[in-house]
């Protein structure tokens, strides 16, 4: 792909800059976020206004434009990608790395002295905000609030914000309903001694009130914010969403409901003024619950004595945790999920061997194909990675025409694929070789497995915190001076968004809630080589109660289960780096995958996968 | 021991709490933390204000004293020790436990409405009167500065601040000379452009000017503060230190020197008014570089606009990173350390085992008396922990003689214990069994071996935070649903404090400096059980760069040498729970105790001890 040629865009934005139709004053620095007005990962089109400013449409990465520079930060999963898509115009910033500077001390070495940023309030996260604006205050320059969002005035073409049906799901997938989760929510609230709080996340709406939508690709959310207080409910949302009688009967709209339960639907953009309203309103010692990460905007609101703020809402932190109808969703979904992946892998190794005609692209559809065929399929989870030979080291690589590579046997092929079924998503990724690999590949590919199992083996005390398992992860990777520059693991939605909060396995995060039985994250070591190969493998893992021989202080220990039940090719692995233990985790593994998946192929008639299956979870020999 | 009572001491305390005399307005509660006004972990008598009227001695608590409450809020170290010093009038807050409140969290439980706490303005620092200010100023109360000392006031007999001779350090020693190290500071504060930088950490102090003094036990440091300004020296201490000929000539008063090194000596209590006076002379964008956790008082005398507040210092950073003079003197330190704890084990085993005669105290007292024999022994570096059984589980145990234990062939007996030589500080903990330990005994002890292999081997790229780590020490004790609540490791000083920053291999910190070639750090994983036994395995580790068999990104690996050479109790190994490799380490640890430690044994005469070191370092055979 060549990259977007920008700088008639960075001319007009450095134009409206100084306009006043748009700024009270000229600002020497606008700052453009990633997210959306409620610092989503994945954003709706209207919102990619960092991807449409440089060119770079990674999940991560923040833009600013000073009137000479303009530069974007992004972390190590798309240096490569990053660097790809962006003109000459742009620097790139590499997070994570020691001379990278932040964009706060960027910023002060760039700007003249008593210089204004400017930033849109709706997009910036309020912990953000403070950061910035304390660091640059600190230096003598200013951060602005822009109103008017400047990205938007120069974007002649700005798609529409979607406003799709919802899917209203029952007690069967979500196992608790949107009335008691609403009374679980209050009583956090009255242990907090607030009286409001205030949803601005979208899966947190979504969670909450048992609905789904599709205004986002790939996350099954629905634009809409929330304000819950003690009695009453008010649910923001736009659209003739709330016309559909299914919803209606869902939400109780036409039902006589004790008051509290009533829920008063209004206008999406009316959160604003109506949160003003509340904050108006209060009485000394009365406080708005709201999450660190709610747009500078909306915590203006609220005026400042009045706020409540926590980095996880007790909503991120209860959906976390999933309940027993939730992670027999989970389980459910793994299954039709790995079914797919059998038949594709099956059909890729007939088509690539002999022919050799399947593209990146070609072979992404066909997962997707296969997966469109499983129950209760609604979409992809994410974008699918597709990647052979050197854009395999480009981490979170989507092949598009002018970079798509066909497979060959010559190759590495790493498929990070996903879906959303309505009982469960899935994310999985397979490293594989459809020839003969190297022995320096299966080297790194063992090393990488290594990793992967001692996170999926890990036993550690309850109250332990993921991030403190990120380095068994690369230890062995570590120990030939290998690593890799992302996390190990993320927290993964129940029908809802692939990365959540607020556990995770990362040497990033310190601030991330203790793993509990019942969590689910990803295990996703990896290795990459720039310009030859990328390597990753893939689980999402069931945190559950570990059997220990003792119990230190009584704490009870914790695990993983897999969720994931796909193959790993044992071909990429190189025995003899492997301990028997580890040896033995991957033949448990194998046959799992077996006697689960193998019965669902049997059931669904997949023989040719199913012969497949046996063929790839033969047990691993280990020479002594 | 019995506690200390302690009715008569809080109604006193809570007597002036409301006397016009000492506050401006009645507190409701009053916080007393460990530290004192150089946030100093090791502290003069004079400065024991939380143990005077709490009993608890320890060296981390903080005490909250409120009209009705006193409570003490200690880390896992320490819950056994407080809980015995402690009388009822006290409750214990065990930190790093689940249900445990915050100090911010208690206080806003148990004060009436707009309440004001009290507290030291010289002792609190000032990051913590920030968080705590503002956790209070939230829920309605009021934190506020007593400039008076509240305990001093009830402490009738406290004893006068120590003002002892200094000791002046050459180029051997230093491998730097002090206007060395001032002129890499104004480097340093050149580039973040600052004028003055305020030196408050006893420590840092000490290592600036290559002195060492004896004003606090084990911590060779002496009560002084520093202003250094781009052209101006400025040295704040008391007494007649400065007197001494061999300190004039160090610092060169009385030399025609650059002005821009001319230390201009001045009284340790003039430093409030003099940087009072700096702060009021400074100009827009002229700044201050002080620590974070200077003390409240000291910050406040800056305006806040002038003011750059770091987590750590360049002198703590320097500081941590041991030059080659450093290194040797280290080494030395180490193997005459190695000297005297060979000698004492050899002397346990024909006391121990046929006589029954030697009690903790005496254990201690032998320690010392050996170390004392090694040239530049100095003091030793902390309170010798000599514990045996129960008493090994009390974590900072110190004996005394209430607590005294008989060591004997029945129980496990802990040692950790270390000295401050001229050229160098060592910390060194050893368990052993002076007759047959338990299958048990010796299965935790294995599994406390793996974790401190676990770290001493670990490979790891440059720029790895040592926090990273610290899981790779409970590993092996997890798999068993065993842990430890104390962190793996701290930074160590060259002939300085024991425990000293800003690296560390703890899960409890995460803004930890990444490890270095040529930090020194503690490896001491360790395993108790409350009312039976301690155990703990101690080396102090250098990092050093790793070869590795790849080089990912050009980043370089590191790893550490172990300057600890002491035997590890094989008698205390299950060596079947050992893997190859980590047999295969205690052999090669040993084999290199033997041939340097031997030698230095040979050099000295040190027949017989030598003789113990040769059993003692005997190498393992795994059967397989």
């Amino acid at each position: 792909m060549s990259p977007k040629v920008t700088t008639e865009l960075l001319k007009k934005l450095r134009q409206v800059m100084k306009n006043p139709k748009y700024v009270e004053e000229p600002v020497q620095a606008y700052i453009v976020p990633s997210g959306d007005a409620h610092q989503s990962e994945y954003i709706a089109p209207c919102d990619c206004r960092r991807a449409f400013v440089s060119g770079f449409d990674g999940s991560a990465g923040t833009a600013i434009v000073t009137e000479q520079h303009a530069a974007m930060w992004t972390d190590g999963r798309y240096f490569l990608q990053a660097a790809h898509q962006m003109d000459n115009n742009w620097t790139l910033m590499k997070m994570g790395l020691k001379d990278t500077p932040t964009q706060e001390d960027w910023l002060v070495s760039v700007l003249p002295e008593g210089s204004k940023v400017g930033v849109d309030p709706f997009i910036i996260p309020a912990d953000q905000w403070k950061r910035m604006s304390k660091a640059l205050r600190s230096s003598g320059h200013d951060l602005v609030p822009v109103k008017e969002n400047l990205i938007d005035t120069i974007w002649t073409d700005c798609p529409q914000r979607p406003c799709k049906p919802l899917i209203t799901l029952d007690l069967s997938y979500t196992g608790v309903s949107w009335r008691d989760k609403i009374i679980a929510l209050r009583s956090k609230m009255a242990e907090r001694k607030v009286l409001w709080f205030v949803v601005t996340a979208l899966d947190e709406v979504a969670w909450l009130f048992n609905l789904r939508g599709s205004d986002v690709e790939y996350n099954p959310v629905f634009f809409a914010y929330a304000v819950i207080g003690m009695n009453t409910i008010r649910l923001f949302i736009d659209g003739d969403r709330m016309m559909d009688p299914a919803v209606r009967e869902h939400l109780q709209l036409d039902s006589t409901v004790e008051p509290e339960f009533k829920i008063q639907v209004m206008p999406y953009g009316s959160i604003l003024a109506e949160l003003q309203a509340v904050g108006a309103g209060l009485s000394p010692k009365e406080k708005v619950w709201l999450s660190d990460k709610a747009s500078y905007a909306l915590t203006e609101a609220i005026p400042k004595v009045y706020r409540y703020l926590t980095p996880y809402t007790p909503i991120c932190i209860a959906k976390a945790v999933k309940n027993p109808s939730e992670t027999e969703g989970m389980r459910r979904a793994h299954i039709k999920d790995a079914v797919a992946l059998c038949e594709l892998f099956n059909w890729l190794e007939k088509e690539v061997v002999p022919k050799g005609t399947v593209t990146e692209i070609i072979a992404a559809d066909k997962a997707e194909e296969f997966r469109s065929q499983q129950k209760d399929f609604v979409e992809l989870s994410f974008a699918t990675i597709s990647s052979t030979g050197p854009n395999g080291a480009i981490i979170h690589y989507k092949p598009v025409p002018e970079t798509n590579r066909t497979l060959s046997v010559n190759e590495i092929y790493l498929l990070d694929s996903g879906a959303q079924y309505k009982d469960g998503t899935t994310d999985v990724t397979r490293t594989m070789h459809f020839g003969t690999p190297s022995a320096y590949e299966k080297e790194c590919f063992t090393y990488v497995l290594k990793g992967h199992i001692a996170v999926s083996a890990a036993i550690f005390p309850n109250g332990t915190k993921g991030h403190l398992l990120d380095s068994f992860a690369r230890s062995a990777l570590w120990d030939c001076g290998l690593d890799y520059l992302h996390g190990t693991g993320h927290g993964v939605g129940s029908f809802l968004n692939v990365h959540e909060g607020p556990c995770g396995i990362s040497y990033k995060t310190f601030a991330d809630e203790p793993l509990e039985a019942g969590m689910i994250v990803s295990d996703e070591p990896g290795y990459y080589e720039d310009g030859s190969f990328g390597i990753r493998i893939e689980n999402v893992v069931l945190v559950i109660p570990a059997e220990t021989k003792y119990n230190f202080k009584n704490r009870g220990s914790l695990t993983f289960e897999p969720l994931t039940l796909v193959p790993i090719q044992t071909k990429m692995i190189d025995v003899n780096l492997l301990t028997q233990k580890e040896c033995n985790w991957v033949n448990n593994y194998h046959q799992k995958c077996r006697e689960v998946i193998g019965a669902e192929l049997e059931r669904q008639g997949r023989h040719e996968a199913l012969r497949w299956l046996i063929r790839e979870t033969e047990p691993l020999i280990r020479v002594l």
